[in-house]
C-alpha cells in the first residue's frame, strides 16, 4: 500500500540511542532492578490538587464534549499565568489547549510550515522536533551549541542558515537535552533575524519553571516579538504532570484562530474533566510543584558535585530543565558503548546524547526525576564503572 | 504573517449551520432554557466503572507518560474486542490508542493523503472530514446518497468518481447525520474497487454499537480487505464518554507503526490513567452502555412516530447513529429558516443537515442524546411550530 511522502521524511528520524532506553526497559519488564535515568518522567506524584479536581469533575458529570480550542476557564487561567509571567496582558482567545506541548508543537508546525520550507533549530534539540517539523513537510537545518559555549548557540551561524525556504526558527529554553538557558542578548539578537527575514519563532518554554541559574526569558516579550512568537508550554514538568497530557500555545490572534481550527480536526479538544483539574492546578500552584524545582536543583549539585571527583566524567551543570549532560570521553569510550556497559554491568540506564544533536557527540544525558537516593546510587555506579572502564583501557 | 497553504485549504469549510448551535449555546449562557439538539452529546452518564477506574489509577500513581501508541493493556484490549466483535484476530501491535475517534481519522488521513491526493467520501458526512483531509493536502469528492436511496450512497458514482489522484475511500458506518447502517453488499462493492484501483478504505465504525436495523458490518473482515482498511473506533458513543477523548484506530501492521510515529510527534500519547480506565470498561462493558442503545432506539421511534402524525413533517427512521433526519420542506421553509424559528420561537435547536452535504439539503438533524421526556417536549414543539410555519405559509 502507498504511504504519503511526509510519512518517509519522518521515518529514520531516531537514532540508536534510544535501544538504551528500550534495552532498560525490557529488563525492567523481566523483573531486573534497573536505574532508568533516561526518559523526560519524574518522581514526583502529580499534585494532590490535581487529582482531587478530577473527581470532583467527574463526580460533577463533566464528561461531554468541550470546545476543541479548549474551555474558557483554561484559556482565561492560561491567559493569566502567561501575563503573570511575562508582564504581557493577552486575549484568553489567544490560547489554544492541546494534548500536552508535543500537541501544540504539531500544531504549530501544521499551520506555520509548508512543504519544502526550512526550520532553524539550535542542536542538541528535543528528538521529537525532526519528525514533527517533517509531518508538515518541512525540514531542518540546525545550529551548533557546541558545549565550549555552554551549550549555547552559536548565533552567527543563524543568519549564515537563513535562505529563501526558510520560515521559522523553533527553539526551547531551558534545552532539552542541554539546559542551556538563552539570555536576554541571545533572545534579542534571534528576535532582531527573525524581524529582518519575517520568522515565526516557535518558544518551547516546557521547562520555563525549572531555572536555576539566570532567567527564563519568553522570547514572546521582546519588542515587536508577540505577533511572530508562538508560545509553548505545558504542565507535564513543572507540575509532575506528564501522563496527564495538558499544554498549551499562545500565539497571535490570527494563528490561534489556525490552530483551533487544527485543533477541530486534530484531537476535538482535551478531555474536559482534565481540562477542570488543569483550571484548579493552575489557580492553587501557578508556578508548579515548588518542592520539584528544589530537589532538581538539590540533585543536580550532588550528582555534579560527585562526578567533578572522578578523573574520567565532567559534567556540564545545566542552568535549567531536569538533565545533566555528562562527559565520559576520557574513559576513552564512545557514549553509547559507556550506556550499554553501564547498563548491562551496572543496571543503570543513562542516554548517549547523539540522538539531540551532533554538539552533543560523546555527551550522555542523565535524568534527575527520580529520588535522592536513587540518584546518589546512580552516582556511586557511574563513577565505578567509569574509572573501570578507563583502567580497562589503560592496561589494552 | 504567512500560513501554510493547508491552513487556507481548510478554512471556510464550515457551513452557517453551526450559527444555530451556537446561538442556542449563548442563549444557554444567558440563562434561557434551551432545548439542545444540536451536537453529539449524551444525556448518559460515563459508567461508574469507568470513573472508579480513573480514581483507582490517580490513587496507584499512573500519572508518567507511556508509549505513544497506547500501553500494552489497552492496546490488546482493544484487540481483543476487534476479534469479538469481526471474527478476526489481529495483533495488538496493529492498535494504535488516539485523542478519540476524530485523531484517529487525522492521523489517518497524515498516514495515507498526499498534497494533491483525491479521496472519496459519501456525503452526507461528519463535519470535520474536509478540514481533516485538507490538513493532509487531500482534497474530497463526495459521493452522493440521497433521501431516497435511504441516505445510502450510489454506489455507481463511486468508480466514475475515481481517477488517477484517488487515493482512499473515507465512510461510516453507521452515517452521521443519516444513521445509514451499509449493507454486506454495498460495502462488497466497494471492497472491490479499492482492491481494482488499489484504495485504501477509512471505516469509521464509532457507532458501530448502536444499530437498530440491519447488521453493522465492518468492511475488514471482506475477503482481502483487512490488509488496505483502517478501521476507526471510540468509547464516545457506545460508552458515553465523549469528553474522555479515547479512540484508536487498527490496519496493517505498517500502518500501525507509520501511524505510531506520526503520534510520537502529534500528542505523545493519550493520558496513562484515561488509557487504564478504558481498559477496565472494556473488560466490563465490552460493547457499550446498554440502556443507552436501547434508550436511543426507544426515542428514535417515539419521535418518529409522533412526526408521522404531523402532516408536514417527515422522518427517515435512522437505522444506527443517534440522530434523526427531519424533512421539513412542506412547511415552506428552508431548513435553516425552520431551525431558526425554531430555535427563537420554541427554544428548541436542532441543526439544518445542509452542513453535512447536499444530499441532506431541506433536512434537520436532531440528537437523540436528551432525556425521553426532553425528546416528547420537543416533538411537541416542534409539530405546533411546522404547523404554525405552514398555516403562515398558506395564509400569505
Ligand atoms: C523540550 C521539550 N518540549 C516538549 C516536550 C513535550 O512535553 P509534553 O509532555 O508537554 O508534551 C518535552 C518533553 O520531554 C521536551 O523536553
Ligand atoms: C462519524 C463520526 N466520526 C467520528 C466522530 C468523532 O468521535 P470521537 O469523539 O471519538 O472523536 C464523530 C463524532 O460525532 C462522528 O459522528
Amino acid at each position: 500500500m502507498r504511504y504519503a511522502s511526509r510519512i518517509h521524511q519522518m521515518v529514520g528520524k531516531t537514532s540508536k540511542a534510544w535501544d538504551i532506553h528500550f534495552m532498560a526497559a525490557e529488563k525492567r519488564i523481566r523483573g531486573e532492578q534497573i536505574i532508568l535515568l533516561t526518559v523526560g518522567n519524574t518522581d514526583f506524584p502529580s499534585p494532590k490538587v490535581a487529582i482531587d479536581a478530577v473527581h470532583d469533575s467527574l463526580a460533577a458529570g463533566r464528561t461531554q464534549y468541550s470546545p476543541s480550542a479548549g474551555s474558557t476557564p483554561i484559556r482565561e487561567a492560561i491567559s493569566r499565568l502567561h501575563a503573570r509571567k511575562t508582564g504581557r496582558a493577552i486575549d484568553a482567545d489567544q490560547v489554544i489547549v492541546t494534548i500536552g506541548a508535543q500537541n501544540a508543537l504539531f500544531t504549530a508546525a501544521l499551520c506555520i510550515v509548508e512543504p519544502g520550507d526550512q526550520v532553524l533549530v539550535p542542536e542538541p534539540m528535543y528528538p521529537t522536533y525532526p519528525g514533527t517539523i517533517a509531518a508538515a513537510g518541512g525540514e531542518i537545518v540546525s545550529i551548533r551549541s557546541p558545549a565550549k559555549n555552554g551549550f549555547h548557540p552559536l548565533i552567527d551561524e543563524i543568519e549564515a542558515s537563513i535562505g529563501p525556504r526558510t520560515c521559522a526558527i523553533f527553539l526551547a529554553t531551558p534545552n532539552n537535552p542541554t539546559g542551556a538557558v538563552y539570555t536576554r542578548e541571545e533572545l534579542s539578537t534571534i528576535a532582531t533575524l527573525c524581524h529582518k527575514h519575517d520568522l515565526w519563532l516557535v518558544s518551547d518554554e516546557v521547562y520555563d519553571e525549572l531555572v536555576y541559574e539566570g532567567r527564563h526569558v519568553s522570547p514572546s516579550v521582546l519588542s515587536g516579538m508577540a505577533e511572530r512568537t508562538i508560545c509553548i508550554g505545558s504542565l507535564s514538568k513543572s507540575h509532575a504532570m506528564p501522563g496527564w497530557r495538558i499544554g498549551w500555545m499562545i500565539g497571535p490572534q490570527q494563528l490561534a484562530d489556525h490552530a483551533g481550527q487544527i485543533a477541530i480536526c486534530s484531537t476535538y479538544g482535551t478531555p474536559t474533566f482534565l481540562q477542570d483539574a488543569a483550571v484548579t492546578t493552575l489557580e492553587q500552584l501557578p508556578r508548579g510543584v515548588p518542592e520539584l524545582k528544589a530537589a532538581y536543583r538539590r540533585r543536580r549539585d550532588r550528582l555534579c558535585d560527585w562526578m567533578d571527583t572522578v578523573s574520567v566524567l565532567t559534567c556540564q551543570r545545566p542552568e535549567g530543565g531536569m538533565f545533566v549532560m555528562l562527559d565520559a570521553r576520557a574513559t576513552g569510550l564512545s557514549a553509547y558503548d559507556f550506556a550499554k556497559g553501564l547498563l548491562l554491568e551496572e543496571g543503570v540506564a543513562i542516554l548517549p546524547a547523539d540522538a539531540f544533536g551532533e554538539s552533543a557527540t560523546g555527551y550522555l544525558r542523565i535524568s534527575l526525576g527520580a529520588a535522592d537516593a536513587v540518584i546518589d546510587e546512580a552516582a556511586l555506579r557511574l563513577s565505578r564503572y567509569a574509572e573501570r572502564a578507563a583502567r580497562h583501557r589503560a592496561v589494552s
